[in-house]
């Protein structure tokens, strides 16, 4: 069993971090941020589906694929460093040979990402002049992790971060986390930006299986605008300082860290959807017995993705129509007379639709319901077994705003 | 080689059409349209693919699929009579066999659709007293089938019809027609509710398949919110009137129909797409030489359908990386290192992006050519010979608001 503990990326033990203002592209706040190990660790990876993939989901595939071990991480926001060629490949390489050649690691043990502006170059030189501050500041502590997880927003509103331990083994074990999201999210096979530390001891094909198994059920199980990005990363790594007995099989060990890291998985993608571009609320899809697993997930995915059902959760428009309506496009198949449709949230539950029929509801509960901060669509399809959790976010004029002038 | 003339669904000879308050929702403005043939038509139509059927689908598809003709079409707006159960089904039942019993005609000759809100049942009195009115007001003429094309609209701010004539085996043919989208626009098959009325003499099985080949380039190429409607129809009446020789094969006769038919196909579906809710302006994606037909349609949806994209083409924000990043998640197999992307309008052309690299381009331009009321992204995927052309609207304040209390 999991405890949530105060801290973020260097939560785990031998983990430091930095932030510094590398003049990117935004002036005046914190663009670039490291997290580095004291020690090699093993590390992991999902990556974007887009076939458009940024130059640093190439560079960081090849270091989580080939490479024997990790021991940083630099991130820049600002310029995303997509469809930018050529050029944008060999300027991930300078900026992991600035760190290598700074900290005395291999560069291929340096993994690097980036959020922004897609179609535009980095600045290079500022970004190696950012890599030689990022060295000089590095420091352990939960404050170096708290400016890093602010460092890597962009459109975000709060910076996101997490840590639990747990015991495995006999011995305590921390995870921590942050990522940044907002706009562009919808992830597949993975979300925006997210990095996980932890001290556990684990194989690395084991740590590999363990995330790719989460995220199908917690990053990849948001959305804000259905856009999946051309950088969406997630990155763990394991340094093995809390001295556990290394896992290398399923056992009892391998379940109580899947938990936790479950957690952490959850939490991060949940505030990621909770702080979508413009969004007043979080909203949520649970749908229960459902034939299949990925039945449940694409029906409550397509729930959070529809727009129509998006903009009647900002106006508390109890339009259940809209909700049904976008399970019967997702792709999935069910029969309409089988389907029950409440809403739920901390104040109160309702039930709209029975099984084939509407049901003549109280409109002003309905609008109290949805008026509250998180908001639930719960759906028995009645079925099968299967469920699955959905989590977005309401379309407001803010998101609008925030995207027809965001290069300026 | 066909001509554009004035009118719409009464265009052809033998149709008549009229329109009536009925006070199914809306007050003050007309809500029921009726078409009506003279004589007995063959029919065809293509209907949305959402699992959830509307009832007036379902009623449709087996009078298409199993009627030996076809006499008149019965619209309803402000309830889409979808989610409705079985009584929304027995509801069809009883608005045709009024329509049926005041005409002196077959209640299997008689199609209805709806749109509006989901999950209502429909006032079924008031439709019926509807029915009688619409009957009592029927009439030829360009004038009737104009005030049809109003009363079917509901976020719609203008009437969408078209006609053309076209000469067809030595004999003048007639094709008009009728479409309201605006809203829950993503239509896979064919658009929310789309009627087409033609004097040709053609066999029901080719006037299906003319009908079902051309869905595919163009109702099918238009989104509005990538919300697939549970009510989207397309209808095409034919009742030989035009007495060339009828239509059963696909001879040069044929060839001459589906030519004119996909022109009003066409029209209709962009009209639908450039008054998407809250749109500003028609937002064009061509993609040309790409290595298949499905291929080219499913890039060029894609840009179009993105949210991103959308809020871009609303600010005039050349961020042309959201395109490359919608067709990147498209589905389509691509090298990046292939594509070249221009903006175009009435005020220019610019190219912004050239096989993998960016181009720096002038932001002045860009913005003047983003500022047109037509933009088209134009993208040359240097990889075969196939193209197609998508059709969306710019994200806005106002589809927001409309669609935060679509009900009130």
């Amino acid at each position: 069993m999991y405890t949530v503990i105060e801290g973020g990326v260097t939560a785990a033990k031998g983990y430091e971090a930095s932030a510094v203002e590398a003049g990117i592209k935004y002036k005046n706040r914190k663009d670039m941020a490291m997290v580095y190990s004291v020690v090699p660790c093993v590390c992991a990876g999902t990556f974007t589906t887009n076939v458009v993939k940024a130059a640093p989901v190439l560079w960081d595939k090849e270091v989580v694929e080939n490479s024997a071990n990790a021991r940083a991480i630099v991130v820049n926001s600002g310029i995303a460093n997509a469809c930018t060629g050529k050029q944008g490949y060999e300027y991930c390489l300078k900026t992991a040979q600035a760190v290598a050649k700074d900290l005395k690691i291999s560069e291929s043990s340096v993994l690097v990402a980036s959020t922004g502006v897609i179609g535009m170059q980095l600045p290079i030189d500022k970004m190696v002049e950012g890599v030689h501050k990022l060295v000089a500041a590095k420091a352990p502590g939960l404050a170096a992790g708290t400016l890093a997880a602010e460092a890597i927003m962009t459109t975000d509103t709060v910076s996101k971060q997490v840590a639990v331990n747990v015991e495995i083994g006999g011995k305590p074990v921390t995870i921590g986390g942050m990522c940044k999201g907002s706009g562009m999210i919808h992830p597949n096979m993975c979300t925006m930006l997210g990095f996980i530390t932890t001290d556990v001891s684990i194989e690395k094909s084991l740590l590999q299986e363990a995330l790719s198994n989460i995220v199908k059920d917690t990053f990849n199980m948001i959305t804000v605008d259905g856009d999946t990005s051309t950088n969406d990363t997630l990155l763990i790594m394991a340094n093995g300082l809390a001295e556990n007995e290394t896992i290398t099989e399923k056992n009892e060990d391998y379940q109580d860290f899947v938990e936790a890291l479950y957690y952490v998985c959850e939490y991060l993608a949940k505030k990621m959807a909770g702080d979508g571009e413009g969004a007043t609320k979080l909203f949520e899809a649970k749908v229960v017995n459902a034939k299949t697993k990925e039945d449940a997930r694409t029906l409550s995915r397509a729930i959070v993705a529809s727009n129509l059902s998006k903009a009647a959760i900002y106006g508390c428009d109890a339009n259940f129509g809209r909700f049904l309506c976008a399970m019967g496009y997702s792709g999935a198949q069910f029969d309409q007379n089988d389907v029950e449709l409440f809403f739920e949230s901390s104040e109160g539950r309702l039930q709209v639709f029975d099984k084939g029929t509407p049901i003549v509801f109280d409109e002003e509960k309905a609008t109290k319901i949805l008026g509250a901060p998180e908001v639930t669509i719960f759906v028995d399809m009645h079925e099968g077994n299967e469920e699955a959790t959905a989590w977005g976010c309401d379309l407001t004029y803010d998101y609008v705003k925030i995207n027809a002038d965001y290069r300026s």
